[in-house]
C-alpha cells in the first residue's frame, strides 16, 4: 500500500544552473529523499546538458533508493526566460541559449513528463508550497546572489506576464545614474546590492588603500564568494560592514517599492548572499522598508529569510512537477 | 422591446475627487449618455459628500433623459484605500476620510445597487473596457496629474494586493536621495514627474531669475494648470519644454521598471498632465523605456495614451456596475 501510494508521489525536482545542476527527489508531501550535483559544462552545447540534466535526475532517483520506474514526473528551473506552454527556453544568457527546447528531449530522455519553468519563479513556488503551506495569496520572492532575480505568485498563481519575462526585479532602477550594471543601465538594484556589486566596490576599496580582512581570508578578491563575506563580517571587518550595511539598505528600498506596487502578503528573501547574511541584513531591510512604504502597505506583510536555501528551486521544481502531473 | 432592453443595461459611474464628483450615464454597451458635475466640498463630512454623489448621480439619470427606475446599478471610484468587498473607504487623505462606509448609505439614498473601488483601479478597468476591449490580459494604467497614481489588471483581474494598497506607482523610488515627495520620502516618481513636482521646478527656475511665458499666462504659478503648461510648451517657451521633456523621461523609466517586474500587455496613460501633453511626452517615454527595459519584456507590449481622458474612471465605474450587477 504504502508503496503503490509512493510510486504516484515521487517527483525530481532540478535547479539547472550555469555552473552546476542540482536534482533532488521528493516525496508527495514534499519530503527531500535524496540529491544529486553535477557539473552543468554549457560550453558542450545543449543536447549535452539535457544529457546530464537526465544523469543528475537519475542519480538522484538512485540516491534515494528508488528506480526510475517509481518516478511520476520531472519539474526545472532555467536562468532565464522559459516558455512553459512550448516547453522551451527563449533565452538564457547564463548558459548560452536562444530557443531551446527541453521538455521533449528530456522527456525522451527520462520516460516521464516534465515541466520547465524560470527558476526564480520555481523557487517562490517551493517557498509557497513547502515553507508557507500555500496560504498566502500574494508571495514575492527576491533572490540576492551573483545577480538578484525574483518571481511573484499574485492572486494564487504563478505571474510571468504576457512574454514570460516578468518578475525582473534586479534591473529596477533604484539610482538614476547610479554605478553601472552588468544590463547596460545604471544604479538598477543588482548594480547595487548583488554580490557582484559588493565585490566590486570592495575592489575600488582595497585600491584605494583601505584595509580589510578580507584580503587575508582570500587574496584573489574577484573570487570572494558569500561566506567569506559573512565570515568578514563576522570578524567585524568594517569595510565588508559597510558594504553589507548598504547592500541591506538597497534592499529595503527595493522591497519598498515592490511592496507599494504589490501589496503582497508575504516578500521571501533567498539566493547566496542572504543564507550567508540574512539574518545580518533583515534588520536594516525592515527599517528602510517601513520607511518607504505607504500606509497599509505593509501591514500584516510577512518578510522572511527562506529556511530553503538553496533547495528552493529544486523544491519549487518538484511542486510544479506535482501540481501538473495529476 | 428596446426600452426593456436598455433598462437592463443602464448604470452609473461615478468619480469621487477631492475637488469634484463626476457622474456619467452609460447604456449597455459603454455608450455615455450623459453627465453631471457638482463640488465635493469635503469640508461638509462623509454624510453630506455621499448626498452629493446621490444627486449627482440623479442630475446624469435625469441629463440622460431617464428616470431613476431605469437604472441598474452605481460603480464608485474614491481616491484612496477601498475595501470593495466592506463597501467602505480605508483611507482617502485627499478627503480626509479613515473607515468611512459608502456602499451601504449610497444604496439606501439610491436604491440600486453600489459598487465602489479605489479611483486608478476603476480608471484602468474603464480603459481596459471601452478602449481595449477587454483583450488583453495584462494592464498597467498609470496617470499622472497632481500626484500619481496606478492601477493593474493582472491575469485578467483587477489586482489590489492583499491589503487593497497596491498600485502606488508614484511613490517607486526612481532616484535615492532626490527631490523630497509629499510622503515624506525622497526620489519618488510622484516628486519628479507630477505636475506638483513639475510646477515646484518652474518656480525654483523662476526664484532663480529664469524666464519663461509661463509667468506671462498666469502670474500666480502655484495655480498653473496641465493646459497652461500645455500652452507654454507649444509657444516653444524653454524652461517649460525642459521641465516636460524630464518629466517624460522620468515617466520612460518608471514605465521600464513596471515593464521589467510586470511584463504587462498594455500600458495605457492618463491624468491631467498627460491628457494635455502626452502626444508631446509619449516619444521620450518609449526612447527611455527602450533603453532600460530587459530583453523580451518590451516585445508586444502597447503604450499609450488613453482616449478616455478624464472619462476614465466614470467609464470604469459603470464597467465595474456592470460586471458585478448580472
Amino acid at each position: 500500500m504504502a508503496d503503490s501510494n509512493n510510486k504516484l508521489g515521487y517527483v525530481v525536482g532540478v535547479d539547472l544552473g550555469g555552473t552546476k545542476i542540482l536534482a533532488g527527489l521528493f516525496d508527495s508531501v514534499l519530503g527531500l529523499r535524496g540529491t544529486a550535483k553535477i557539473t552543468t559544462k554549457p560550453q558542450r552545447g545543449p543536447g549535452a546538458v539535457l544529457e546530464r540534466v537526465a544523469r543528475c535526475v537519475r542519480d538522484a532517483v538512485d540516491e534515494a533508493d528508488l528506480t526510475m520506474d517509481q518516478l511520476r514526473a520531472v519539474g526545472l528551473g532555467v536562468p532565464g526566460t522559459v516558455d512553459p506552454a512550448l516547453g522551451q527556453v527563449i533565452f538564457a544568457p547564463n548558459l548560452g541559449w536562444r530557443e531551446v527546447a527541453l521538455k521533449e528531449p528530456l522527456e525522451q530522455l527520462l520516460g516521464v513528463p516534465v515541466w520547465v519553468e524560470n527558476d526564480c519563479n520555481v523557487a517562490v513556488l517551493g517557498v509557497q508550497a513547502a515553507e508557507l503551506k500555500n496560504k498566502p495569496r500574494s508571495v514575492l520572492g527576491v533572490f540576492i546572489g551573483t545577480g538578484i532575480g525574483g518571481g511573484f505568485i499574485l492572486n494564487g498563481e504563478l505571474y510571468s506576464g504576457a512574454a514570460h519575462t516578468a518578475g525582473e526585479v534586479g534591473h529596477m532602477v533604484l539610482q538614476m545614474n547610479g554605478p553601472k550594471c552588468g544590463c547596460g543601465g545604471r544604479g538598477c538594484f543588482e548594480a547595487l546590492a548583488s554580490r557582484t556589486a559588493m565585490v566590486q566596490r570592495i575592489k575600488t576599496a582595497v585600491n584605494g588603500g583601505e584595509k580589510t580582512v578580507l584580503t587575508e581570508i582570500l587574496p584573489d578578491l574577484e573570487r570572494l564568494r558569500s561566506g567569506d563575506l559573512r565570515k568578514a563580517f563576522l570578524r567585524g571587518d568594517k569595510l565588508t560592514k559597510t558594504v553589507v550595511e548598504d547592500a541591506a539598505g538597497y534592499t529595503g528600498l527595493a522591497l519598498a517599492n515592490l511592496a507599494n506596487l504589490l501589496n503582497p502578503e508575504a516578500i521571501v528573501l533567498g539566493g547566496g548572499i542572504i543564507e550567508a547574511l540574512g539574518e545580518q541584513m533583515l534588520g536594516i531591510i525592515l527599517q528602510t522598508m517601513k520607511e518607504h512604504t505607504m500606509p497599509g502597505a505593509m501591514t500584516g506583510v510577512e518578510v522572511r529569510v527562506s529556511t530553503l536555501g538553496d533547495h528552493a528551486a529544486i523544491t519549487g521544481g518538484a511542486a510544479l512537477a506535482m501540481r501538473l502531473t495529476q
